[in-house]
């Protein structure tokens, strides 16, 4: 066990997408931007901004090109945001993005319900973006969601997960991030869907997005650490979920994510303790006490 | 990895004992008499009841006597108490308990600010609690917490942990449950420690007794399971931690816990569905919103 352990993990923060969207009450643009300046302060490498989404889909996201447009990242890091069609990939490209994702379920059920689309509709709509986005100069990173669960169809044949993730590679996304939406994971799952993914694709090319909404995102990530995966997204403080899957809540919390990994001296470029404050930054922003613990209970400190 | 893991893995649940004594406002002996029986009905093997200390140091575990007296348990339930003296012992037997527990601390400032001994002096203690429960047909386990770190002294020394454990077990204590009582392990620590045990002390004599602090405690538990521990501790809800080390909060999750070993095929005896009853009812009692996570989302259940 613990072997071969990487030197360094990719972390994909998406706290500032995948979280604000799902706040019941609308946030200012300028907290937005205190949150992301917080994050990018903290030294996170990979951020997803926001989502290029009808506003009258997520009024939430209306201010998205604006954000983007108003962010200043130091050289090296990555920005993104979510296109989930040729118009959205059309606004990425105006506010000078480098980077896109697209998003799909892997269940039909949670996919229609999601985007009102079967599994091969949205397969062709990205057709439509990933190719001119390639074209552009752009990379394309791809989400796969409910892969451990769906909340409607249950179980999710993991073979059925590996083909839409091999359709979306063929297609030109750099990478896919497997997605347990709705927080259902457990160990010997994680096992199985890392070692039948890892057999047929290269480790570079999968992410794991966990939700920690029955506290196993981080034993689930660990398992794949363990395979061979290096790329996880998160999101500070545990900020969102989905808010098309019900009863889905916890993003794992980055900075959780973080303190396992430096306590095990694997790299991931971020500072925790400015990651704590940008954990804070996101619950003052939303005016809520997010799910978290490491920002909750600091990183730890000798007492007098 | 998981080449290897169990049918079944011993939970013993601490809450009543280590998650109520740390309430502020005093639990009525009917509360408390309610969450055990919840705890009980969910189908729990193994309880820490209270505590026998004197009231003057913990006022809200005056009613110790009269808690396990009235307690009825299905046979092959074993009730247990904590016992830091003679006079403690003395107390359990007279109630009729089968086994006791006992704890120290394996940091020297740590130990001395709970008990105000020295960890030699808490061994010497032992020696008046231990040989008469044996003697008297009783069971004996044992506490060291602060086995991942301690609040004052940072990192202890895992061969000074094994040697504590070690004296513990030739004293006739069954079982030592392994602390990280300020939940500040992360899984190659865990390793480390695992292995170190585990060449010494076959592994049914430790037990991990992991807290959630940093969110790490499952993904530490997975650790345990892989090299071969068996026995968890846990608080349902995640009720409880430690009074006396400053920012501690969080003990593991029982149903947490239930929730990865179920969903790795690893039977507990317990009932999911129960124990998520009796998370309520331990949020009922205390009247606060506990931290465990499956509890508050419930066990998957398919959506219409």
């Amino acid at each position: 066990m613990f072997e071969s352990l990487p030197d360094k993990v990719s972390i994909y923060e998406v706290s500032p997408r995948d979280g604000l969207q799902n706040e019941a009450a609308p946030i200012p643009l300028a907290a937005k931007q205190r949150l992301v300046d917080a994050l990018l302060a903290a030294g996170i490498e990979r951020l997803e901004l926001t989502s290029f989404v009808s506003p009258r889909w997520v009024p939430q996201l209306a201010d998205a090109d604006e954000l983007v447009r108003g962010v200043s990242a130091r050289p090296g890091v990555t920005l993104s945001a979510l296109c989930p069609n040729a118009k959205g990939f059309e606004r990425a490209r105006a506010v000078g993005l480098h980077e896109i994702a697209v998003f799909l379920s892997a269940s039909e059920t949670h996919n229609k319900k999601n985007t009102n689309k079967t599994v091969d509709q949205s397969i062709d709509t990205f057709s439509d973006v990933v190719p001119p986005a390639l074209e552009a100069g752009m990379r394309v990173r791809a989400y796969v969601s409910t892969v451990w669960g769906c909340p409607y169809e249950g179980d999710v044949d993991p073979a059925r997960s590996l083909a839409i993730t091999q359709r979306l590679l063929a297609l030109g996304c750099y990478q896919v991030s497997l997605g347990d939406t709705i927080g259902v994971g457990t160990p010997l799952q994680t096992r199985r869907l890392c070692q039948l993914f890892l057999a047929e694709v290269p480790a570079d090319k999968i992410a794991l997005h966990l939700h920690d909404t029955r506290g196993t995102a981080l034993a689930n990530a660990l398992v794949g650490l363990e395979l061979g995966v290096r790329d996880f997204d998160s999101s500070v403080a545990g900020l969102g979920g989905c808010p098309y899957a019900p009863g889905a809540a916890g993003n794992l919390a980055t900075e959780d994510l973080v303190f396992m990994l430096h306590g095990m001296g694997i790299a991931t470029g971020i500072d925790l303790e400015a990651l704590i404050e940008a954990g804070r930054v996101a619950e003052a922003v939303t005016g809520r006490r997010l799910p978290g613990k490491v920002h909750q209970a600091g990183s730890f400190k000798l007492r007098g």
